[in-house]
């Protein structure tokens, strides 16, 4: 069974303090909808990916919540994975269609942040941690720190390295109206950013954000026929790791990244060289450079060297990585992350990317991981 | 496709203040597994039902939590719609086998509720409810005790109607060595128990529980092979609702409860009389007197009379509604209550249910609610 992409649309993500998170939904809802060129009559079914409304806010059963936004009383879930929530949420909607118990499924990932004091947001987000980390004051930037350590450390990069990834990212979110930052940097201001967890920068982190992303997806011949540029879901795959740093046997590779990578290239029958374009997950520079390996584009240890070479960039590379600016520049809603990367990749397939556009872009991926590489979502795209 | 319930497997139900969460997966889903007969190594993926831990415990990324139990790193997931958490985790989780996505998965429900101060908890679940409502001051026994009101001067019920309910399922629990209560009760106990919301008394209510529950479900010929009694999944069906009372047409009825179930009706070809054992959503005595009406068991404006007819209970009625004791007299950990009421309905069909059997049960049916009637899942089976 083929199951296509039809509408997708997000919010611009920033701090946005004036809008609800029900405004929010209906926006993007709205906006998906009428770009697949159906009425919500014609979805069966609303997966929403979310992560802290029932920690942050106190409102859970958001499937329900939001599926009032639809106006019919369609079958509706939460899915919280951390910040793979709207990775999983994508890859049960898929599941669904493909078991032939909904044909047109709405897939909403949704996340509200800057509106909370900063501490809470962060212990709050530490909830995808475990008993251990957290018990040890671990955040996720030192986690991701630590990574950082021992991957310089192994393969001889530098912190120069790790901050080209942020300059490449924030150059394609300039670019990019619904980014949260649309400012240039460049390695000498990434270097004089205030620290975060050594060697991880201010500019090295993506930020605390505000966001929400809906695509519409759809195995029914009638509703597929109504879209001009289908998109073909090519593969879907999840794995998990251990939540803990301290059980893996490595630092350098997320390990669930690899695994999902695996079938997934298996399932689309393409190989990491057939990727024209990725939104991966650059919740940190050096989540990017361990991305681009763990997918097979850069050899092992290569990683940050090829980013800094211009590999991956908009006009230069021949496999754009991040061409909307990925979460560094674009924002981190975590909940809404996961279908904003499969709403940018499904853009670029149809050549609608704007200023943003790596050109003839044909096959397309998307990189989604929860807490320190505890489980990654990955998607690939095709037209 | 067919898809089979292996085994399932329940903690005993209650304040379980001496076990963690963990510590709980691991016992149901180890008993699951032998049960099936089959090691944990072929598990494809885990699907969680669970509400309040973010919430209650800052511990979310369940998925990822729990498949650290099955010893490899599996997909896994984190559903969350209220008190029907375990039920949509069972819904999606037959949708991943029925794609082909996956063979052979583990569900677990499960809620910690107990160690946590009373007023913390009623004011988590009601994340569960709508805005309005909780501006409001409103609690769920709240909102069920206007659902009593209607009922009773609608159909002219009294309250010692809808303390039969309890009655019946006080009695069902007294049998069932894992039930949080097991003591019995009378109408008269129940007409003199303390008020919570008029009309409903405190032997109306479910109580908070700790508990968690697993069942293994599978395609794989290879796995339903070594299983002595593979209990069929005939449907899966999902409706939702508002989250407010104030938008619904009744309050007498839970449309999205007579929704799923038409559907679920029509996807196992069966009638409602054809069911002859089913654990309803009884987390007050009013919800199983709507459950039994909104299924089709009983005429409506009838449900209470029926259960005080004797109409379902073990040893008399040939329609036996929750054997088990249902939430009323088992507890109910609301994540986990979806799941143990389809572990305690494939132990019926298999004929495994010792005291609290109804004898010659061919075919079953669970029914759990989230939030005010907000969503249901009805699920059916046979053997």
């Amino acid at each position: 069974m083929n199951i296509f992409v039809l509408g997708g649309a997000t919010t611009k993500f920033g701090e946005l303090w004036n809008i609800s998170p029900r405004e929010m939904a209906r926006q993007v809802l709205t906006e998906a909808l009428a770009l697949s060129g159906i009425e919500s009559g014609r979805v069966d079914a609303l997966f929403v990916g979310n992560m802290l409304s029932g920690i942050l806010s106190n409102q859970a059963n958001l499937g329900s919540f939001f599926a009032e936004e639809l106006g019919h009383p369609v079958a509706a879930f939460r899915m919280e994975a951390a910040c793979a929530s709207g990775g999983m949420a994508f890859h049960n909607g898929v599941n669904s269609v493909l078991a032939g118990r909904y044909k047109t499924v709405a897939i909403l990932g949704i996340e509200k942040m800057t509106d909370h004091g900063q501490e809470h947001v962060a212990s709050s987000l530490m909830a995808a941690g475990s008993d251990e980390e957290r018990q040890a004051g671990a955040t996720f930037v030192g986690l991701y720190a630590l990574m950082a350590q021992a991957y310089m450390q192994q393969y001889g990069a530098t912190e120069e390295d790790l901050a080209a990834v942020s300059v490449k990212n924030h150059y394609h979110g300039s670019l990019n109206p619904k980014a949260q930052f649309q400012f240039t940097t460049t390695i000498e201001k990434v270097m004089r950013s205030p620290k975060i967890a050594d060697p991880l920068k201010l500019l090295d982190c993506s930020p605390l954000s505000d966001g929400a992303a809906a695509v519409i997806i759809s195995s029914d011949p009638a509703v597929i026929r109504k879209n001009k540029k289908p998109v073909r879901v090519a593969a879907s795959s999840i794995a998990s790791d251990t939540l803990s740093l301290h059980n893996r046997k490595k630092f350098t590779s997320l390990e669930a990244v690899v695994r999902a990578a695996k079938v997934a290239y298996k399932e689309a029958q393409v190989l990491p060289d057939d990727i024209d374009v990725s939104e991966v997950h650059d919740c940190f520079t050096i989540a990017e450079v361990m991305a681009v390996e763990d997918l097979g584009f850069s050899k092992k240890g290569n990683g940050a060297k090829d980013i800094g070479g211009g590999k991956y960039i908009l006009g230069k590379g021949t496999a754009v990585v991040n061409p909307s600016g990925g979460l560094k520049s674009c924002g981190h809603p975590v909940g809404a992350t996961g279908i904003k990367q499969i709403v940018e990749i499904a853009e670029q397939l149809r050549g609608e990317s704007g200023e943003n556009q790596h050109k003839g872009a044909k096959v397309g991926l998307t990189h989604n991981v929860g807490g320190s590489g505890t489980i990654a979502a990955v998607h690939i795209f095709k037209v």
